[in-house]
């Protein structure tokens, strides 16, 4: 690598875009990193409670994903091939439905969207319209699904939606799980306005949900209220999406993160950890009932990114050919969630959000979050922030964290929530 | 890899969606790839013009890629860094300033929007519309930008478009180079609807265009025809934005492929080959005036791919620190052209379309194309058809092609171009 | 008048669109009218609880106004204007200044922005988002303001929104007062969504609503709700819009019918009865502060209806010139709600809707109300029925009724809701 | 009528929202007319060739119309009946069907839209969508067909189009008549996008056209033009949609505009002139087989406005049952041009435009229409501006005028003409 000395200018300042990002937040420069470790430029570790935003559920270069990738682009096999066929891509195929699909009785059809979430989302809108002819959507608040139109359409975020620059329109939102903090009951507004011709929310091809709102504060959906959501989809002859971009691929506990609720939705993306290596992968799942795609009707260059195919595999033979990886993973979230009751026990306005490894703390203090963070970030631990005000510290570890990191991750977590949150502050004030 | 006996069912057809595409043309498995080659599960080669839609540009498995990014997969560094800093990333943005931008005097901002063509597209739409505060755009007749709600907004294809299932909204169409075949003076209609405030088009943020239409049937504007069209854009302070996702990085002859006209885009969407290997991969680029983007407004779990970093940057260094390349990228392109105009000239109702090393042969019999494209196949060739009625043949071998494979894929064109489109035909009639 | 034998084809079935409605259940030909009462060809008398859905709220030609107006035609004056000066309608304008405003401490600009509701709405609309800069609205459920594209984007109804053939966009739908039944508390949706930035909905140009649901089943708002919704909006710097196009000029007792909250609405729609006579007239008012809009920018060529201006003004000086018109209709409203409220006591599953002389009988069996409509007819009785489900009757007689009409009309409701909602179909079940 | 005294506020002034604009050119307040004339307060006369934009086209006060008018007010009819049967309405569909439609042979459903010209537009677009099934329409530039969300999308002024406050959705425009001068062959666009899948136009249910562009500059189309357009609709199974609002009624001398080009339309939308009188009246017509309208599917509070049937029924009688009237005005209109060809003969740039009384003369210095119009008041004309940069001045002097009037017009015409544009410029400059 070239090196820049500091007396350069930053070519990151000068050059890179100001819509960069996490950069601000964590101005190092990450050289290397190993399952939950990362390493800046100067030697200094960081444990990583970020994980890709949800795209290393298995950590940094985990050898399993790495061996095989490693010989396969040594072997002078295909990389890249649009949708044609490829030994890679058939054993995705087939590993996908042996260890995945046909474990939990599901029979879905496989579409490859293009690499990304928001291509995920936007083939299931599109889809989701084809089947039913109808045009309108429903979403949630505070849904993240994307920033390419279609899916920014669904999102709650203000500031993302305004960089639209054009309206975005047929989609109506409706409140998520808790939204009223249990004074209203479930669904009486989707109830509503289904039953009520006159409601003027026209009848959706589909309503898109994820289970826990990853970027929109860390909610987690209950499992009753996703099977209340379902049933009412199923009454009402409305498709149900679920957005399993970042709760999905063993994040919650289970593969899909819709396996506790026992739903089972009739479309569902996926993306981020499904290539098991961070590579760019998407898939969108559906009822093959409602694979009705002209051939090419939806296409992209990278829907046949065949290292990610081979990542792919290699995790899902890893960590879900037998229940062996998702016992310690419940483990784990078990360790986690001990910590965080403690945690919040003794902290001034605090609550526990999110579900297994997709977890978060809240804060009504709006400040405490962006604080707890940065003083992670200066004491060696990355952690996002969540939530439409940043008001939610989002703990997203490697599902394959070690105890030893996991403590020592969540030790700093204590230490800052406990100098920016402390319960003294409670007593102090009465 | 597992064996797929072939007494099993094809899981390509019980599990991939209906929208899988290419296979259907092209029934091999592609099991290995070298340069302007491939090879099926049953050893047969296959010479390749296709070049992975473009995304190959220096072939399958360039060495030169290659190893940089198996050295960088075994160094333990990062993989996957949304858009934190990483050493792979800076390096990237320097050598792209230092090889690509400064030697053209070019002065962009550079942005990660997420590894595609339509995320480029998307955010160079959204981009416009924010700075200019204008909502409507400008694309043209057989434009393809991406299968994202806004990218398929300024696309041209019905069958794609039908694929929305709501309108596609706040774009209007305008006429490409040539579109009445010379009987129409340029941009008539243009300038016409911008100087008349009653035209009824509303004064638009941008006109996206790109210099060769790849999906639309292959037509290349002229170099006139795109100084007139940004002078039009200057004088009516509407943003100029070049999609170059499928002919840039060398494609027509030169890095970008407005070089020729020497105009100078507000905007510049890349991707497919900016990679330099097939790993997904693309880039926002627009005049640092521009970049007004909020920290995050647009943002993506696959904006920071660094072993596409590292390829691009290998790529960039290898094919594009000097003029060697380019020079012998023109003798190829020259050998091409000499060869096609030899073959329209054997050929009845044939054309010429494109430019450099993206090129077509268009046929009067719309079924000519199909047919000459099956037959290569069976010939060992692949060759993709192009436009609406799919009467073009796409002509796009690697960039990096010999001459021998260059000339025996023409032999076959010429063969197929003979078999189902002799000039005989002509004189038969006649 | 032409006579057409009853051997002769119906030119009403022959020629006229599919789309008529009401002759559909009032299958006489009304000849002749006067206050409440018209009669049919054949001489049969009908009470008319119907008004011409609000347009005729001082009864049919009254002397009051049908005596300038034939004088005014008959005097030589301008009859059609467009937009420019006349006696006449500088006349209304004073009279409605004097008359409406002053007294009630308004100060509003008035546009005439063509001759009927719907073009009202459009021009509210329109100029709210051009106020604000803002492109969202929000409505509410079961709302009802007209049939043009813009009105029909924040009406409810789900038939009348199909007739629009393409997706409704740009506008929200909160729920309306006691939308569930007094489960949740008052704007608990709507507070949410306007202080949570990512709730999904965005912040509107304006808030349009109906403080008694004329064609949405009669609900009437109630003033504190109204109060609420006020304040709600001034705190988010929300335009108000109050579509009084049905319940204003004294419908509900007073002049507008937002009177009774002491609200001031920052627009303000009125039309049906402000003529004064059946005459096509449509005012929007709003606060001089909002009055942006350039010369010409809203157009129409029926924005100059001097008659419907001459039969304005009498009817203003007639009714509104001091309060005894509004005494009287005190006593009106209140016998008629006496009424309602003894045969509700005698019926099954009935309640009252409504407020003032927009009242309406709503029945939990959703045949009742057309059965009481019909039998009603055949009775002498025009009655509509309103609401998604045609749930309600709608009483709606002309201000001016007397006493012995009222009471009529009246009794014949009661024997309809007798005949098919008995209150001993309770006691039978019981 | 009260006096205000000339000391006191201009109540037009304190009280009439700033969209008013005819009055800002004629700042007289008209009191009486008759005819072709009006006379101000001050007893001023002013000839009228403007005619309430086309709603006058039988002048002010015709007593063939005002007679029946009066008598009816009188005679206790139904004055205001929705879409009740009343025998007024019932003549007026046997007078329309006996005199106008019969006749030419056309074969009609009539609607009752609501009373005024964006109505019956609205209507149209809403009919050709839901019988199409297509949401798409076509528009041309400079159309002109109203204010209402719908109407706007299909209208070209862009100062109007902004007026909306949001983008303006589900419409393309194309080229109207000689839009390139004749530099362009007819419908090339036209042609071309409809038989190019990739074009991105998507498939039209309808396309909806003036004759003659009243308001977007009197640009007349050509009958040979009109009845391409209407083969190509046909070929296309695309509905056609005339609208007749502005040139309907008489006004190019025949009661329909497209009777010239023999074509006809699949819908037409009346307004303006067909209730005779200046009373607000509108029509959709169309054929049979497309009236798909659900009963109420769009309805309206002013759609039967009887005294408007009695007047529309009554100039139907006088001017349309035998061919009397249609030949007077044939006169009118030649000796019209005839005076106009000798004004433009003396102009300096200036050309007639528009169709029978629809007609006007366009100046190449954008500024002479204004002043003559200017001028024309001055001098006791009303006469208007047409087009996006008001450069041409509108003749549209009632059907009925008599020679000595029209004469003393077009005088005062010739004089402006004279005096802001003399041919002697030229001569000068030369």
């Amino acid at each position: 690598m070239t090196e820049t000395p500091s007396d350069k200018p930053d070519i990151f300042e000068t050059r890179e875009s100001a819509v960069r990002s996490y950069c601000r937040s964590w101005p190092a420069t990450f050289a290397r990193s190993q399952g939950a470790k990362q390493w800046d430029e100067d030697g200094n570790e960081y444990l990583d409670f970020f994980s890709g935003a949800g795209a290393l559920n298995y950590g940094h270069n985990n050898p399993a994903v790495m061996g095989p990738l490693v010989e396969y682009l040594q072997s002078g096999a295909v990389l890249h091939s649009m949708d044609m066929k490829t030994p890679a891509k058939r054993e995705f195929l087939q590993t996908f439905q042996d260890l995945i699909l046909k474990p939990r009785g599901l029979d879905y059809s496989v579409m490859f969207p293009g690499p990304t979430g928001t291509n995920t989302v936007e083939a299931a809108l599109k889809l989701a319209r084809k089947v039913t002819g109808r045009q309108h959507m429903l979403s949630f608040t505070n849904a993240f699904h994307g920033m390419t139109l279609g899916s920014l359409s669904v999102t709650g975020n203000s500031m993302k939606r305004e960089g639209a620059g054009i309206p975005l329109t047929n989609s109506s939102k409706i409140p998520y799980d808790d939204y009223f903090d249990g004074e209203v009951p479930d669904f009486l507004w989707l109830e509503r306005v289904l039953e009520d011709s006159g409601s003027g929310v026209d009848k959706p091809a589909a309503v898109i949900v994820e289970t826990v709102q990853g970027e929109g504060g860390l909610r987690a959906a209950r499992a009753e209220w996703l099977r209340a959501l379902s049933d009412l989809c199923k009454k009402h002859d409305i498709l149900l999406i679920v957005d399993d971009v970042q709760a999905g691929c063993g994040r919650t506990g289970s593969f899909f993160s819709f396996e506790e609720a026992g739903i089972e939705p009739d479309i569902v993306c996926l993306s981020k950890s499904i290539s098991g290596s961070g590579l760019p992968l998407a898939l969108t799942l559906f009822r093959p009932e409602l694979d009705v795609w002209e051939p090419g009707e939806h296409n992209g260059t990278f829907r046949g990114n065949n290292p990610a195919f081979v990542t792919a595999t290699a995790a899902l033979k890893t960590f879900w050919a037998d229940n062996e990886f998702q016992n310690e993973l419940a483990d784990t979230i078990a360790a986690l969630h001990q910590r965080l009751d403690g945690i919040v026990e003794k902290a001034e306005g605090a609550s526990i959000r999110g579900r297994g490894l997709l977890a978060g703390l809240c804060f009504e203090d709006l400040e405490v979050a962006e604080k707890v963070a940065a003083y992670a970030f200066e004491n060696g631990l990355l952690l996002e922030t969540s939530g439409a005000d940043d008001e939610v510290i989002k703990i997203m570890p490697p599902l394959t964290i070690d105890s030893r990191d996991l403590q020592a991750g969540l030790d700093i977590i204590e230490a800052g929530v406990a100098k920016f949150a402390p319960a003294a502050a409670k007593a102090a004030l009465a």
